[in-house]
């Protein structure tokens, strides 16, 4: 697939390095100058390319949205059309000092990305991994293959997703419509208060355990 | 510990057996006719019995709170005064065709219920798994024990459920304070979009892996 990466910081750099990994044609976008993103292609290598988010976009199947949640507008603007997109959302849209989200319950971020961006098929993917996760060895937490959570209202979509989050090393889980977004931003806003509460580090995970379907 | 279990449906008994057998005093409380609760204790057994909630109440340290959200307010008339008492709040408030929650993201059932019960040292906790998990052999899926789920306001509070919830066979999560309820009980939605979407059987969970602390 041809994947642009919108936002390559510690999460979209992450993503953008395991797909690159697993042969799809990656290409980073951000804010930052574009000599640093090109060092940051040539060091992820795998033909991984910087652009500008219009020109990256307009030449990609799929699109990773990595950025901060205040900073999603923005974001979008500079992608310009994703009609007919694959549009994973990995964001978490808390509250910049990490107490809580800044909606939810009746709405998710996925949910407003889809009203923004018409036409996109939305997917939220991933959102409850912290970012330490993607860097650990094959992205296995405690020797284990871990849950990549995805929702989404389109079925051609969620399977592309499906194939993505499988790639870049997690037991894909569908997790049913968009909507479910709310349910998946409130899991990963849990995992931020376990983080606090144990003083963990933050190479944890939530991973769906089956009785019918062996784990480890 | 003495343990008033308030709702003995599929949830509330078998949490209740599990306490029983673990040594714990349990008394069963429900709307059903008294007859019926005491067969049920007497097949539970290791000194199980029945009783109405507010004489089981004011005999109790515990106080588990495992009836339908629509039911709460009822609930809690029938218990008198929890001031003073461990509330432990399992309830899941979803609507009734189990398609969302009732309520959440600014409150939640364990908030609520900390604002109708003065004085009582709510926690939330085992609300993310599903019934048919606690009549697993040692409540284990697939082989693994699982995280029990907690978080509460009161430090004290926290460390009797914490043992309670080892003592049913779950290995405990601290989630930090009260409002983390709006987290765990998001989480426990989205366990049920998991089972719809998926097809699955509930004997399912979502557990806590982490790279710093093996988990099988």
């Amino acid at each position: 697939m041809k994947i642009a990466v919108i936002g390559a910081g510690r999460m979209g750099a992450a993503l953008g390095r395991l797909w690159a990994k697993a042969g799809h044609a990656v290409v980073l976008c951000d804010v930052r100058p574009i000599e640093e993103l090109e060092a940051l292609a040539r060091e992820i290598g795998h033909g991984t390319r910087a652009a500008h988010a219009q020109e990256a976009v307009a030449d990609s199947d799929v699109i990773l949205l990595a950025v901060p949640w205040a900073s999603i507008r923005d974001a979008l603007a500079r992608c310009g059309s994703l009609a007919g997109k694959v549009v994973i959302d990995v964001i978490n849209p808390h509250k910049s000092d990490f107490s809580d989200l800044e909606i939810g319950f009746t709405t998710s971020a996925s949910e407003e990305i889809a009203k923004l961006a018409p036409g996109a098929k939305v997917c939220k993917a991933l959102n409850t991994l912290p970012s330490p996760v993607f860097n650990l060895p094959e992205c296995k937490v405690s020797g284990m293959k871990v849950s990549g959570f995805y929702c989404g209202d389109d079925e051609q979509a969620k399977q592309i997703v499906a194939q993505l989050v499988s790639d870049a090393g997690f037991d894909p889980v569908d997790c049913g419509p968009l909507s479910s977004a709310r349910y998946l931003e409130a899991a990963g806003m849990l995992l931020i208060r376990i983080v606090v509460a144990l003083k963990a580090s933050p190479e944890l995970a939530l991973t769906l355990v089956r009785q019918d379907k062996p784990c480890c």
